[in-house]
């Protein structure tokens, strides 16, 4: 039966949507139990009008702070200990969450998941984990951002718990990992990535060698692992190529009446390509290697994405990944490796 | 009358499609000359093919050999010296060509030029410099792969040479520098990062700070800074998710009897979308900070994309670009800095 902290707070849309999204799990998950961690009162007045006030799967936690946005880490720390994501954390620290959901500021939720969970044994640095499509489902993407200046083992630890989460909670058999390189032969790349290379050949891992950016998206890797800033960059280069094509897309159709006739005619078609190409359907990254599951949702999630991080956190609960990644880091990871990192 | 060198044998066209390319560009610049290098035999019926056998706009240099695509740089540098690629270099060297056009083989180009160009005094590394698109022109994005794990200084010197591109082949007055980061405040980024936005901070040039991948494309900054490793997977990685789109798009219009009429309908729209997001009028890199003017253009590039990239090879000829860059090379470079890197 496991036990979701959520923090109803942090992120653009506050209590109403987090209820909202809430709601729209609370059927097909009869045994999961929302812990909403925010402001009592609020809460309650959401419950009500979504008419889970009675519900026996909601827990109401109170929290008077909410950290901020553009708050750094260490304001976070220091400052909020009373916020709703501070709350959140410490229900997982105590046993009484499985899982954490917060839709609020990235470093503020890292440094505390740092501070009160703690990394998985033989882990150094946690990673942001996140999906990404591909032309037939999705792959994982690991680190998104946590750390930049990795060094190889850290590419290797990521590699390693990424395997795990898409073999648990994507469901894929020895799920095939790749390293994000700019070409496909051994001698391309700079010297963190040509070295991770030989500990991911070295090991048990589906290790598929280098992949390049142009491939990810055709599924050719189930887990592609990077460097922190490398992957941030790459995500973030990507998304802002797609917003162009999207508002060149619009800005076509808007030119007459021929493109007005257009855009109606073609609506359906973009709609399911929207549909489709939907980035709320990936919403919910993972904080990978900190002990304990913490499930970061955008910002500016709405309740349909919001819910897509909530299935997120349930699956990793249900599947006990965190219990998973120590058993098997404690089996696999060679003392020796583990001492030069 | 600047001279242009142009490589006809190596890419995936050939000889046929660069005399075409240079058919389109006779009129519109009649004080260029095109001295093309390849199999003579072959150039001498494309040209007779494109009615320029009598053209006074128009020499044949013969080579005997080709540097194929998947080729070592020693191999070429060994193997290969009756190359078209290496006779281009060679008239750039000796003077009767004032910039290389090639679309072959990325690495020996770069290795080819290193070894018989050099580099402009005071520049370490020469760095691929490319155009991308933003939604009111472009702007000039480097390294986008010459060079892995740069240093602070390297990041500098691509900076600077960047800038006097955009201001003397853009047009641009006080071109905008950007270092591709991972978020906009000065804490965020790597070591190199950082400290290659203190080296520009410092500097003559008009550095506004960080940008995020997100928003170069929108046109925040006319020159964007960055690693190769990094702006090469960027690169690619947006360019793997725009085929994707693209891919989606195509395969919602084949979606039944609606879906085809839709996709007639939505044709022209389609069609103006493409010519606004055609990358083939991008086409034509700069090995930028080679000891004189070497362009790159795609492998698979087509007569109208081939003629972009003599273009950008014309233009940077007139203005003399690798005198220019030498001249502020030798003034600007602070010596002191010159020797840490």
């Amino acid at each position: 039966m496991p036990h979701i902290a959520v923090d109803a707070m942090s992120g653009d849309f506050g209590p109403s949507m987090v209820v909202l999204a809430i709601r729209d799990l609370v059927k097909d998950h009869p045994d999961v139990i929302f812990r909403v961690v925010g402001d009592a009162d609020a809460l309650r007045q959401e419950l009500s009008r979504a008419r889970l006030q009675n519900s026996t799967q909601v827990i109401v936690h109170h929290a008077s702070q909410v950290v901020a946005m553009d708050e750094t880490p260490s304001q976070a720390l220091r400052g909020k200990r009373d916020s709703s994501m501070h709350i959140a954390i410490g229900l997982l620290r105590e046993g009484h969450a499985d899982a954490v959901v917060s839709a609020g500021n990235t470093g503020a939720l890292m440094a505390l998941g740092k501070v009160f969970l703690r990394t998985i044994p033989g882990i150094d640095r946690p990673a942001i984990a996140a999906f990404l499509p591909t032309t037939t489902g999705r792959f994982l993407a690991l680190d998104m951002g946590a750390n930049v200046d990795c060094h190889p083992e850290h590419l290797f630890q990521f590699a390693v718990m990424g395997s795990i989460l898409a073999e648990q909670v994507m469901g894929v058999t020895k799920p095939r990992v790749g390293l994000l390189n700019i070409g496909s032969e051994e001698i391309k790349g700079n010297e963190q990535v040509k070295e991770a290379a030989l500990l991911l050949r070295a090991s048990h891992l589906n290790f598929i060698g280098n992949v390049e950016g142009s491939d990810i998206y055709r599924g050719v890797a189930d887990v592609v692992v990077c460097d922190g800033f490398v992957g941030n960059v790459a995500l973030k280069t990507s998304e802002g190529l797609a917003a162009m094509i999207r508002r060149e897309l619009r800005a076509s159709y808007t030119h007459g009446w021929y493109g007005r006739i257009a855009y109606l005619v073609n609506r359906p078609i973009l709609q399911r390509l929207r549909r489709r190409l939907d980035s709320r359907q990936y919403n919910g990254a993972t904080l990978l290697g900190l002990n304990g599951i913490v499930i970061k949702s955008h910002g500016n999630a709405d309740r349909f994405a919001f819910a897509c991080a909530l299935e997120v956190a349930i699956t990793e609960a249900k599947h006990r990944l965190t219990l998973h990644i120590a058993e098997v880091i404690q089996e696999r990871l060679d003392p020796a490796v583990r001492s030069s990192a």
